[in-house]
């Protein structure tokens, strides 16, 4: 699949690693390209891997992965020139810059909120609850953690599951779009347990059953 | 301990009879205590367990376990005496009355709200992200579920601790009570899940950690 990976921060170069060697098309979008540690990525993501504007990257692939901050979001994607159809992965969470709490909530939550400005593309909201470090490695010993994302488009979803099946992550379909309010609530607590309760960045959540 | 066990619905017997076979004194309190079907779960839970009204019940207990529908919660308490130094589990998810989502949130919470009306006790959010099943049986296979908490006080938090490694689960301190805006979103993501994407009640969230 040719993915495009918008922001070259923890969370998008831990994702973009994993699926170009996994075997799919990387297009990293950044501000700076050119620049040093955005080619050592790229380098690293496999040689179909390239980095460029994120309205080209956009522009080169069938699916978009988030991984801007929130502030950034509407402006890069309105800058895109056609999101029709697009797949827009959101693993966003919009916390206060202290990481104390989220900005909003409730009754919207970002996923909702990208939908509502971007009605042409599918919006599954997913990742958003795993740190950079989960991201790299689903296995927790015998354990792997779970990939919850939602959304309103099934086969959109379903390109999801299959992308986070690929890195390890058991897939839990949490339902339409609003279920990003809790998502995004789940991220919070996941967030200040690694930052304020000791957890760190190396533990995840899984869905038991039996 | 003794723990008053506000509420013989599914959540407050689940509790109930385990904390009395662990060798607990449990008071029920209900709203009929003599009907048939507490006698016998008083019965179940063991030879020092008794039930009355709501107020006796928290009189001669030093932890209560709030099981109520949250509208009733406030009002119940309020029938006390004198709830002071008492510990109150706050189990409670205050959903809408088709499950589709809670009726607050965001910056504020049950257990929060709980606390402002009475300042005298500590209040715990706990257990609240746990089906009656989960409840009956914490392991899924060689996994055990995680009993996610928080509060204001120390040793409150670690009474309810110890309440749950009890019956099997695996304590994960969320920190400070607000926490619980948080532990109630996720709540509402698994009450979802069971009801509306197929998982039933037999499933349960763990924290992995490496």
């Amino acid at each position: 699949m040719k993915i495009a990976i918008l922001g070259t921060g923890a969370v998008g170069s831990s994702l973009g690693r994993r699926w170009g060697q996994a075997g799919h098309v990387v297009f990293y979008g950044a501000l700076e390209p050119d620049a040093p540690d955005v080619m050592e990525l790229v380098e690293q993501t496999g040689q179909s891997a390239k980095a460029g504007r994120c309205r080209d990257a956009v522009a080169g692939s069938d699916i978009v992965l988030l991984a801007l901050p929130w502030e950034q979001v509407r402006s890069v994607l309105e800058s895109a020139a056609d999101l029709k159809e697009k797949i827009l992965i959101d693993c966003i969470n919009p916390m206060l810059s202290d990481l104390t709490d989220l900005q909003f909530g409730f009754d919207t939550s970002a996923a909702e909120q990208i939908a509502a400005w971007f009605p042409e593309s599918h919006v599954v909201k997913a990742f958003n609850v795993l740190s950079s470090a989960a991201m790299q490695n689903a296995g927790f010993g015998s354990a792997s953690a779970s990939l919850f994302y939602c959304g309103a488009d099934g086969e959109a979803k379903s390109v999801v599951r299959t992308l986070g099946e690929e890195l390890g992550f058991e897939p839990v379909d949490c339902g339409p779009l609003r279920a990003a309010r809790w998502l995004e609530s789940m991220a919070m607590l996941y967030i200040h347990l690694a930052v304020f309760e000791g957890w760190g960045g190396d533990c995840a959540f899984k869905m038991l059953k039996r």
